[in-house]
């Protein structure tokens, strides 16, 4: 028989770095650690502030303007990507690039730069400000216009040849609901016609089902990420609807042992550019209670 | 100064036979006139009874069935347009095939066609029993499907690649609203794509925007055009909600001259397979009260 107060910590079963973010990392700090001129990160190279601190610490100097990247350096394109211009300013002013752009951003700038050229007007679903559509955004060409809601549709040209693309952590049917009004509005032209790629990541919703999945079965729930994270945010809120017991913690250190006083079955989880290790460690500190 | 006492008789700017009924029937009955083979018309050149009786006078058998067509006669292809086998089974048996197909459903099938050849699983919203869903049917390839209903949208798979259109003479709204459906089915296959194509015909819309605009400019309103035609049932209904002088005749014979001893501005319309002669006939007629 088990003893009665001891803690049980589960993590969720999509839990923390997705596939673009631990491959970014990885090359990352392969690239920061090789012999060879300096090495600046071109953007946070995932958004997260401890692991763009490690980078620095391993060599790689976090800069938002190309200005600042020395001549002759060493540069990181980040794992959300930039348009083709500073990729060709980096390629010009730098001794060395490494591109560590997410495969499934990357196929997003292959399906834009296509549609610009078929002579489509490129639409995104997503946020302007966001890094990964700005870096779409420089693949669209001319015309192009972001989305970031079902209002926001009116602002379409309703024109003969239209492609729609969304960022990929987006939420799918809230795509899918965006790309009805736009073809509402698009066919108000004749002979019209609307191309909507599915360019939605699954790990973003495969995170979210895990952490609700996880917060049935549990007392408490630790949610790990930055707090400016808009994925690990919605994971705290999916969370909450579910259990009344959730703590958005951005470090282990932040984790209170009265939390866990007499809620005993603890469940984790964590946003996509949360790294294994803060998991690992606040596991351990949990099971120390 | 006009004589008061005189009727003006408008006709509505969109009236009567569309385009591709116009066309269809001008072609098909010189080509029944010209020196030549015995002609036959492969399925009715339009859906009018009396205007397929009128080419059968002009010399053109109508007939459902290449078998009974005799070889070395010559056969005309309707404004429906027929699958590519068809038409290669005509050009075969006969000494000369003319082709009357809608240009707008021809459209149609060169989408169709490139769309088989670029892989994608071609979906065709419309009645699959209409003769120019059947044509458009015979380009699509294996795997195509018809769907008549949002209903029925569960028939699609969800695949990498799919591309839709409409039958040209569906309601727009309600194609948008299917292909909408479709997006959200298609969707549930990761890096899938849908293209959607405007491929409905503006003629209805536009026949019923220029009655009711004609409407409001009137006294009296004439909507010419079979009892039973759908078409026209509606325009006269639009026309009623502006106007209360609104007659609905299959020919102008029924036209009465009291209608217009104090109605001086009146105004015609008619449904998309009302021939012009009957608009003309009826235009005469009531200039001469």
């Amino acid at each position: 028989m088990r003893k009665k107060n001891k803690i049980e910590v589960r993590i969720a079963a999509d839990s923390g770095f997705c596939f673009g973010v631990k491959r970014a990392m990885e090359m990352a700090y392969k690239y920061a650690g090789e012999k060879g001129p300096d090495v600046y990160s071109y953007h946070e190279i995932i958004h997260n502030p401890q692991e763009v601190k490690r980078l620095e610490n391993a060599g790689a100097k976090h800069t938002d303007r190309i200005a600042k990247i020395k001549k002759g350096s060493r540069a990181i394109i980040s794992a959300h990507g930039v348009t083709p211009e500073e990729e060709d300013m980096l390629k010009e002013k730098c001794a060395g690039v490494l591109d560590t752009t997410c495969p499934y951003v990357k196929r997003i700038h292959r399906i834009v730069k296509k549609l610009k050229e078929e002579k489509y007007r490129v639409v995104i679903a997503g946020d302007r400000d966001h890094p990964e559509v700005k870096g779409i955004l420089g693949y669209a060409g001319a015309g192009a216009v972001v989305v970031s809601s079902e209002a926001e549709v009116k602002t379409i040209k309703a024109g003969e040849k239209t492609g729609i693309v969304s960022q990929t952590t987006k939420n799918k049917d809230g795509f899918a609901r965006l790309a009805c009004r736009a073809i509402e509005r698009v066919f108000e032209a004749p002979n019209s016609e609307v191309r909507v790629f599915n360019t939605i990541c699954d790990a973003t919703r495969n995170r979210q089902e895990a952490a609700v999945k996880l917060a049935k079965k549990s007392d408490i729930m630790i949610v790990i990420g930055g707090k400016n994270s808009a994925n690990t945010v919605r994971l705290y809120e999916l969370c909450r609807e579910i259990l009344k017991f959730v703590y958005h913690v951005e470090s282990p250190s932040e984790i209170k042992k009265e939390w866990f006083r007499v809620r005993r079955r603890a469940g984790i989880c964590a946003g996509a550019s949360t790294p294994q290790r803060l998991i690992e460690e606040a596991t351990e500190l949990i099971k120390s209670f």
